[in-house]
């Protein structure tokens, strides 16, 4: 079973029922990714992290949906393969940050 | 077999690798994510999205697996369940946006 | 007449009428500016640029002056002179990006 | 004197030394409000606000200028009178927030 091609295809689904395929240039789909990114992070707008997890865990839910929805259709619209990319990365990042200089090292 | 616990394993082994769970309170990591959606966003500043998508497809799929690694760090510190979000959200979309008024609007 | 400090006043005279420092540390601030700058992008979200301007000139104004408001409180805070981090700034600038290698390139 | 006026004066002329206003749409614009504030941010990441203030003063005033810089930037381009939107907007915000329901709350 492959979750994120299924879930890529509820999404699609959603999209084309709508017509909305028209609208979703690379562009504008990464300045929606940057809004959904900004909605999130208003939930913890003048609050303590704690605070904001335990007043908004629904929204929270659905703000992090957003991320991961408009993520696959950016993907969708770049022929991003997003499992094979995140593998990528972090092998990028296993050389970037080696364990022995980065361990316990806040940037 | 189930790619986004897959994936999350790989993420958190990398994070816990570097002993970095320390840093990554909710607050931090939605901080981050809305910065590495700007990294993405960056990548269209001043170009047509053709333009941005043929010169830089490496870049973007770096800075796209970015943001799907803080979406796992994310849903890991929140307790969230990415598949079942999306469902979710899905389904509150559909009521907000039927079909019916929806089709091809631009909101 | 000192129009910045003049801005700055009233500002700030807002914020303490409503007791509202206690939130504003510097990292909440910069949160805060970046989640102004959202909502203003939100305005072109979909859109190209001279549609956002002509159906949204009031909102686009309202947009810009939350992020001036956010940019006073954050220099207020932090204690930056914006005239003079403009100055130094576009001195910066100027030997990063000399006239005769930037004329006319988009980075 | 005008403050404001002069700034915009500098940072005009500094575009156009370079002929950058092709490149200055108002939609790109906001793009860039929105990521220089996230560079402003990213100073902020993983760190208190004290600990960020504290060590990257300098930075800091940096990404407050080219905040500033395009914001002047974006009202010339749209013709928006800075002072003006920000008088408007405190109005605004006067009968939003009035001070007996707003003292004291953090939303």
């Amino acid at each position: 079973m492959n979750e994120i091609k299924d879930l890529m295809g509820k999404v699609i689904q959603f999209r084309d029922d709508r017509d909305w395929q028209q609208f979703h240039n690379a562009k504008d789909l990464a300045v929606s990714l940057s809004l959904e990114a900004s909605d999130l992070l208003e939930l913890f707008q003048w609050k303590t992290s704690e605070e904001a997890v335990e007043k908004n865990l629904e929204k929270t839910e659905d703000e992090l949906a957003d991320i991961v929805t408009y993520t696959l259709l950016f993907a969708n619209e770049t022929g991003i393969d997003i499992i094979s990319a995140v593998n990528e990365k972090l092998k990028k990042n296993d050389k970037k940050y080696p364990v022995e200089k980065a361990y316990g090292v806040n940037k």
